[in-house]
């Protein structure tokens, strides 16, 4: 077995992922008190302890580092939908258990939700923009996963995405909501019943759907 | 009649008023670029053309002043709900006229609509508690309205709260998509008619919506 020896040097290749490790997470913490439109490279740069300079080593610019969070942020929002439909497909059942991994993963990927809260709306444009990529190819997904039930046989493809647009919607909602709770148990309980119980009422619509083909 | 002459020196009260209003619009134009925690006192003053002392003559601090935003936008907002509440209580048909309410609406006041989509993820603490205070009080007051429908007669008031919630999501949404839209006339098609068949399906889920009382 090849274990690293302890006290071995850091290949060159390690200090640099190390070093862009350390610029992802030095910019989340410093956006998350103004917005990364108001973050410039030289304060990323300090809290890092490199040079400004050194910066480009690993990215082109704040919006090029901005859009790798964005990257990562998606990498744990789309292995909570896989954790969704691995389960059973049934149109109903799947509410409550899509509501505790929501909120599971919002816990867990605290800072990187509220990056894509904040950013969605105030980021600079390019970050915007991958933000906007991300959940459309989310709503894509679930339209494809809500093709596969029987209930949607006789849907059209535009009434599937207009389904699967409300659902992201409202678990977007649901995370910004659960993000900007009080810090009370009670608090996280009333927002995970209400969205219980909105997603219920949404699936309840679509199941009494007409859909115009 | 009484008219202001023409070339009449300014009162006091009128410069005062003309001054706040300079320093509100240079807010929301300098916020547009980065977000409000990122302005500072010094640039507002330096926009409006006053020295930084003056400023505290109308506001506080830019939390004050963003507060003060806040409430201008949902006086639009407002008159938005009560446009739509005018019409006929019909609980379909009335989705097809608030739609079109709310992209005029947004178009109007479109600094104002981005000012809240901005700050309401990004801003600082004081302007986004009004922020979501505010949509409390939206979203009160179409619960209330709710209520008079005959087919919620049998609903609690917790259900009541739980469906305007996600229609006033819903509304918030769109109204963000539409600011976003790439500036061509089928794209702000694509989102109202995408808006108008989800609060059909959420209606449809509500009126099919067994309450538990």
């Amino acid at each position: 077995m090849h274990r690293p020896t302890a006290g071995r040097p850091e290949s060159r290749g390690e200090r640099k992922e190390r070093t862009r490790r350390a610029i992802l997470d030095a910019a989340l913490e410093l956006s998350g008190e103004t917005s990364l439109v108001a973050l410039s490279l030289r304060q990323v740069a300090k809290e890092v302890g490199i040079v400004p300079t050194a910066f480009y080593r690993h990215f082109d610019s704040i919006e090029a580092l901005g859009v790798a969070l964005v990257d990562e942020s998606f990498v744990s929002l789309r292995a909570m939908l896989r954790d969704i439909r691995r389960g059973d497909p049934a149109f109903s059942d799947v509410v409550d258990r899509s509501i505790t991994i929501l909120v599971e993963h919002v816990h867990r990927q605290r800072s990187h939700f509220l990056f894509i809260a904040r950013e969605r709306a105030a980021g600079p444009p390019a970050v915007r923009d991958a933000i906007h990529h991300e959940i459309e190819l989310c709503e894509r997904e679930l339209a494809t996963d809500l093709a596969r039930l029987p209930a949607t046989d006789p849907w059209s493809a535009e009434d599937l995405r207009i389904l699967s647009n409300l659902i992201v919607m409202a678990m977007v909602a649901t995370a910004e909501a659960i993000m900007t709770a009080p810090p009370r148990p009670d608090a996280e309980k009333a927002i995970i019943e209400t969205a219980r119980a909105q997603l219920r009422m949404v699936l309840i619509g679509a199941l009494n759907w007409q859909s115009r083909t």
